[in-house]
């Protein structure tokens, strides 16, 4: 097998695949740009050609690539191959001004394509006069389902789940599923798992199809099947959704309403994009970065961004004025100025790294009430080791260096203090946060920092004063 | 449908549910205490009891919520349950500790009972002799795929697959194949779809086994499956593949060798938890906390934490040294020294914003060359935002408060000039690491802070300095 083949491209021919991605299964911009000189040039048919070979998951990112202003040029010689599958893949903000351009029975025609879940996400965020024009397009099938799926809360199980599923009585045998499988014409095709329900449509159990075909057509499927399954409620937020698919290596779920009854299914192809996305959002939050996203509106990234860092400025200030108080202290020993943000920054990183761990460790579940005090015990013993490497470094570098053993001593007694206050901060306002039922992610840090900073200026000046250093 | 059943564990009773879960799926930590209170009085059938109704992966959750001096009493109580689903559900570093009692012999025991892949996840990291030990006691079949699965490198494809698999050759009908599922004996009983090969054995499509359900008989399996398919190579980095299930939402893919033939076969269950761990090491990576996971050993912890903590001592003392050249300045108007690690601080936050989203764009391939210049405009039209607002409050504030316009307009430049300064840092720093095939993720953040820190210091010092505000 050549280096090329490596990176074939569902569809495409070997020879071609070389010239569409790169090795990270990225689309090269040599690529890209011959699309766009196609589309220019007004010359469709080959912007098309080139264009058809590819997944529609490339084809979203094709969107995604070129720049904003090319995007409705593109959206136009593309139209035949820019369908629901297309706009299912495509980056939300990319969506939304793509389908600003369109027409409300050109939305529907696309919605009809989808699933109804990513059809569901396609119009969610729709002003509802321009939603409600869609929904009249539809044909009623789909906007009936569209409908119900838009009564459950945002990011629910409701709004993720397919309404096509196969659901057989539990007193069937397999051949009696084959059989059912087999000649329900209307049907769905597209399915991995069957799920077995009892007379009140309750799901009692889910049976792999490969358990179907491997098994006597005289065995009853309530013998076959699987009776542990994992029901997700309807109206169980997208994040727990995620959480459990992981935790049980689930394929499909079965979503059931308040009274239990089966009322649609969720699949594991719909969640490995939330799973990811939960996933890669603390670093965001942590950050203040809000949603994060490069196709993000400027001024949405704007406001998200500039809350939190004049959110940091206030904490800023807290720290600035623990300074202003020691202003006698400096001038007397102005090195101190110096040295002060070493004791500071060292501090506010210590106490970042075990931040990091904590959010981590809740957000899947492995910090719990029973090994909360662990955790604790553990930053802590960390933060020990930590702030006595770093502070006999830095201490006896200062000592040396500066010929002043009793700086040394100071700025170490600090480091030390600091560096295990970042400990406990970053364990400990996570943790409170989350037992506040809040988002630890999202608050933790300006916290931590503020705590790093300001009682890192205190203690190396306050000690600084209080040993007698400046005379 | 009660609150209780919303929690239901796979496998039990609503009614006990209650007292095993908590609303986030998490168990109980009474319930945790009752399981350890039989285990201490030796009351191992009450033990054995209370664990049984659980799902491996609850199983697997028990022993890393316990402490680690108890783990060993709960392993020998629970002997009959610890197999290998519980111990492939396990955190690696609790599970290492646990192995480290097991003979040879237990350990080959328990990784005959796992899949290929999750028995070379657990033996991998183990001592050359000790593996070779496990490896002699396991059975020859077993022991066969393990040793050929430890000859490819570490996290690639070749040691996530399973060699089971179930591959009919194109010129069969959907009869053929559904007689040689029903028929084969010592066919896997665990699979979502087939892969249908040509006579070298090289894979030309996958075919749903709902499709195969849904079609009659005497039509060609090559005339239903789908064509396109994503090849995983054998020596694919596991991030790759990840990112390969994510993108084209896959179930199952086959992995082929150098030659092109097909030797094994992925499914997203075993990629589920690495797009969970990938997408969320970015946070641990960026604050420099190693692997980050609250079951490493402190020593660990200890050494990937404080290599970053020296590093950022390192960088701190360049922008001490900085204060340092201008301590002339500082002593004549001490308030400066209280004001400068505001626009250090908000500036480090910018940077580190940028950077949060940057990496995670690169992460998930977002960010390729063909929007890098895009991504670099769209951060410097944000960071002129963030910038201006930033820089207007703290100058007028300091106007304000300090009765001293120079001071403030010098802050405000200073800061304005130091937000746009993150900004860049923080897009161009990660692009050219990634451009130089280094990991965006594991230095940037120094070198930010490091550039945010000197400049930010330098800017507002050198600006008080010459603008003669100091006198």
């Amino acid at each position: 097998m050549s280096e090329s083949d490596i990176d074939l491209p569902p569809g495409a021919a070997p020879a071609e695949a070389d010239r569409l991605h790169d090795a990270d299964d990225r689309l090269r911009p040599e690529y890209v740009r011959r699309v766009m000189a196609h589309v220019e040039a007004g010359e469709t048919e080959s912007a098309r050609a080139l264009v058809e070979p590819l997944h529609p998951a490339d084809i979203a990112d094709l969107f995604e690539l070129v720049d904003s202003d090319e995007r409705r040029a593109l959206a136009a010689a593309l139209e035949e191959v820019l369908g629901g599958e297309v706009l299912a893949e495509m980056n939300e903000h990319v969506r939304d001004e793509l389908i600003d351009t369109f027409e409300p029975h050109e939305v529907a025609e696309v919605a009809g394509e989808m699933e109804t879940d990513d059809a569901v996400a396609m119009i969610e965020d729709m002003e509802e006069d321009e939603q409600r024009a869609v929904l009249r397009a539809l044909d009623p099938d789909d906007r009936a389902a569209i409908e119900e799926a838009l009564t459950y809360p945002l990011e629910s199980a409701g709004r993720l789940m397919q309404r096509d599923l196969i659901a057989v009585p539990e007193h069937w045998t397999i051949g009696q599923v084959i059989d059912y499988l087999r000649a329900g014409a209307e049907l769905t095709t597209d399915f991995w798992e069957v799920f077995v329900v009892d007379g009140r449509h309750h799901p009692v159990g889910t049976c792999m199809l490969s358990w179907i075909l491997r098994t006597p057509r005289h065995v009853a499927v309530a013998d076959v099947m699987k009776r542990e399954q994992t029901l997700i409620p309807v109206d169980m937020d997208q994040e727990e959704v995620a959480l459990r698919f992981q935790k049980y290596a689930l394929i499909s779920a079965a979503v059931v309403d308040g009274s239990g009854r089966l009322v649609g299914m969720i699949t594991v192809d719909d969640i490995v994009h939330i799973i990811q996305e939960e996933a890669s959002e603390d670093v965001l939050l942590l950050s203040g970065a809000g949603e994060g996203d490069i196709n993000e509106p400027v001024r949405e990234s704007y406001k998200s961004r500039v809350r939190w860092l004049i959110a940091n400025l206030a904490t800023a200030l807290v720290a600035a004025s623990i300074i202003h108080m020691f202003e006698d202290t400096i001038s007397r020993m102005v090195v101190l100025a110096a040295l002060m943000p070493i004791v500071t920054g060292v501090g506010g990183n210590a106490g970042t790294q075990t931040l990091a761990v904590t959010v981590r460790a809740l957000a899947t579940n492995q910090l719990t009430q029973s090994n909360t005090w662990r955790a604790i015990a553990r930053e802590i013993r960390v933060a020990c080791l930590n702030g006595l490497t770093v502070a006999l470094l830095l201490g006896v570098g200062v000592a040396v260096f500066l010929d002043n053993s009793l700086l040394g001593m100071v700025i170490a007694a600090a480091m030390l203090t600091n560096i295990l206050i970042a400990g406990l901060a970053g364990v400990m306002v996570p943790l409170a946060l989350d037992r506040a039922r809040a988002d630890p992610a999202v608050a933790s840090s300006i916290f931590v920092t503020m705590v790093t900073d300001s009682i890192g200026f205190l203690l190396f000046l306050g000690l600084a004063t209080a040993s007698g250093l400046v005379t």
